[in-house]
């Protein structure tokens, strides 16, 4: 062989593994298991079973991708809301740091009740206590200050149970189906009685959802001119309560379109489901069950946070899945690290 | 040559082929135009220098994907506005056809001047008469019902003056504009006064931007059972005017980030030029000034639609760019098909 032949010949086998590996990256992959916290089972395989049909190019119940919606409830479907709302430990803390500049809120209800960790004050001052002290929290401040004010509470505080972030107390089961539909096209929103605001801080570094992806309730905002530039600042008054009967409508408002899923976990979540899987063609609803007193907490009918009565008795009927978490997770939380 | 050896030989300069082929499809690609109906000049050269900074991964001024969001008004920036606002057109049609069921407008205000078509009369209402005449247009029905009747509209209708679809008023140059920022990672929103579900049935067929990406005035929303299932109810409250201090404000609630560029053409737009460009970093605010009035139309300081008067004089110092219809668009609407 002559030294052009050599070169060639090697030239040739280079190129051959070359076509060879392009060949490779095309050929089916064996299977992956794209949700391996969950145990095997009904629900896991209803959940396969139905991302593979709405995607399947030449099946009857494929859905172009510009139509592949699925909202997730956030409290007690994302992350846990025990022993409280996390949002409502964020407003205590908050009130806590503000007292000193506010000696009149030791001897003033429903402050005093925070400041004195008064818990039977607290319930007592009931749901317009707790608006007074969100407002006092979450209200009188740019938006801009208030990101900041989440972003330095989520990074410190921690679960008082768990002694964990609460950015840890979010369910792995959850984070591996979320990353499996964005994998199939769907576009996740977060679909939250929580403040919206309180969530795009960090929605996007622990569950992939940019802060456009996050439908909550809301302030009345005011955009104000400063002699520095314009402000958006955060006023007392409730825009929207984006739950119940106003979750259909939040999504409405902000995506426009019907959802094909939707997983939340309590009555509050009742409608959302029912507006979900009432639309026309496959559609697929989720509850999550809390039955783990050993892994997270046991709870559904009597629980003040996601009381799950209603959704939980109509479940079958409607055709939601019910997810119960000690039997279909197999990992709750990740270990701490 | 023996046959291995050929075969050999073509299988090489098969291969040679295809691998020019790759090289071919990485090397830099001859400079395409992305905005063709755009004429050179600065406002162009502004643009392209723009999006080129935020772009350039190893530059000053790169900005990550997920921060690149650009907001364009519709009225005026997107299509035309004049006679009037096609939403007014549509909601003038919307009394006509529902006046058969109303034998009472006939002889009440503002109702009879539409029917009568009495511009005095009309316009002698004023804004209270509008607001009652687009409650009688727009609300009192499902969301779906008035999604179709959009639908059936915008499919039918003529403009007034040139006797074409509304959807071929939309302006060339913004149609390529829209295009060039979202193939360099942008996420395109409108961001308009007009009526949020008025728009949201055809702007992803003619402008290529989804529901979720358009951000507009709503009505009061009211999740109802029906005993064919749950319906979202248009109610006559308005709940949101994206106008003015409200476009920041909109902004906020929907996307939850300040945009990168912000493009509109009254002084609707002020507020949401101001927010965007003053934000850190690089910013750009555009504004389209119609100078046309052989193509489409000229009117600034004086219009009842559109208004062009405080931007435009503080356009230079805000460092906004002044697009000139008549100077910097070869092309303003494509020819009729």
């Amino acid at each position: 062989m002559n030294r052009a032949q050599s070169v060639r010949t090697r030239t040739t086998s280079f190129l051959f593994l070359l076509l060879l590996g392009a060949c490779a990256a095309t050929a089916p992959v064996p299977s992956v298991d794209h949700l391996p916290s969950w145990n095997e089972g009904p629900v896991k395989q209803t959940i396969l079973g139905f991302v593979g049909e709405v995607t399947d190019a030449g099946g009857d119940n494929f859905v172009p991708v510009e139509e592949r919606v699925a909202v997730f409830d956030n409290d007690g479907t994302l992350w846990s809301e025990k022993p409280t709302y996390f949002q409502l430990l964020f407003i205590l803390d908050r009130v806590r740091a503000l007292a000193t500049d506010h000696p009149e809120w030791h001897s003033q209800q429903p402050f005093k009740a925070v400041l004195e960790s008064d818990m039977k004050a607290l319930a007592e001052a009931g749901e317009h206590g707790l608006i007074e002290l969100a407002g006092a929290a979450q209200a009188g401040m740019t938006t801009g200050e208030f990101e900041a004010i989440v972003s330095a509470w989520i990074a410190s505080a921690r679960h008082p149970v768990s002694g964990r972030p609460y950015t840890e107390m979010v369910f792995q089961p959850m984070l591996e189906l979320l990353d499996y539909l964005r994998g199939n096209g769907f576009s996740v929103y977060i679909v939250s009685g929580g403040g919206i605001e309180f969530m795009r801080p960090w929605t996007e570094g622990v569950y992939g959802v940019p802060p456009q992806n996050v439908i909550g309730s809301s302030q009345e905002l005011r955009y104000e001119q400063r002699a520095d530039g314009p402000v958006i600042l955060r006023d007392p008054g409730i825009h929207f309560v984006n739950d119940k009967a106003g979750k259909p409508v939040g999504i409405q408002r902000f995506i426009g379109r019907r959802p094909l899923i939707a997983v939340g976990n309590s009555d509050g979540d009742y409608e959302m489901l029912e507006w979900t899987t009432t639309g026309d063609g496959p559609r697929l609803g989720l509850i999550v069950h809390h039955t783990d007193a050993q892994r997270e907490w046991a709870y559904d009918r009597q629980s003040s946070e996601g009381r799950l009565h209603r959704a939980l008795d109509d479940a079958p009927d409607q055709g939601w899945t019910v997810i119960d978490m000690a039997r279909d997770w197999g990992v709750v939380f990740l270990p701490q690290r």
